[in-house]
């Protein structure tokens, strides 16, 4: 990682209005979507100014292989999964931010895409201040 | 790479109906999907009963960072971009595999996701042709 990670960072507002904070690891800040339908993580690199996965310098890189790795085995231990989605668009949102999906046969919009199907469906709080804290539990796994 | 990649693999019946192959690069099979409405790679590890990209050992998760990276350069090379879209879903295909998308904004998608977004258009033939052939001639490059 080059400088300080998180030095000048600041979380797209879209992002932060549709997530809540679930850690900050070495590189990314772990948000999960404030929508009941997927359970489902986004990492934002820690770092401003990233567009693309390939803006990331090399050590970061590998950081990120790391984290997506973690985050997809994480969301397996909160919630039944058929399918792991993985995705990094940014077509609305630019600031990088790359997708964790749990996805189950015939959820909300299976077999397509999670992004731009249907309405979100936003978490009763306490059910969501539960997941976090699940979510959370797993932070001293490297 | 644990073993010889490519032994025992064999690619989806439908990834070999709606794509031209490029290149085997040294884990994936590169292969162009045949949808003229966007320039778009899709990656194919070459070993067999893949589903999931954590499936993959150490050595092979970062050789496929390392295509994967690879693959969103070279599109830029070959198309013009606004945003590199890439994923990994496989609800439809279970075999794994990567997309890596160039998308312009005002595409036949714009701004959501390319997967399941109205009719593929293929490419006429000699067209299709010229683009494989602009693809491959990347392939000395690591």
């Amino acid at each position: 990682m080059s400088g300080d990670p998180g030095a000048g960072f600041e979380l797209d507002a879209r992002l932060a209005a549709d997530t809540a904070v679930v850690a900050d690891w070495k590189l990314c800040r772990v948000l999960l979507m404030d929508d009941a339908r997927f359970p489902w993580l986004i990492l934002v690199p820690r770092k401003p100014g990233l567009v693309e996965i390939i803006d990331l310098d090399d050590n970061e890189r590998l950081e990120l292989t790391r984290e997506t790795d973690r985050a997809m085995r994480l969301l397996r231990t909160v919630a039944p999964c058929d399918k792991l989605n993985v995705g990094a668009l940014g077509n609305i949102v630019r600031q990088l931010h790359i997708h964790v999906v749990a996805r189950r046969v015939g959820d909300a919009a299976w077999p397509g895409p999670v992004w731009g199907a249907g309405v979100p469906q936003r978490y009763e709080p306490a059910a969501r201040n539960a997941l976090v804290e699940r979510l959370r539990a797993d932070t001293g796994q490297a």
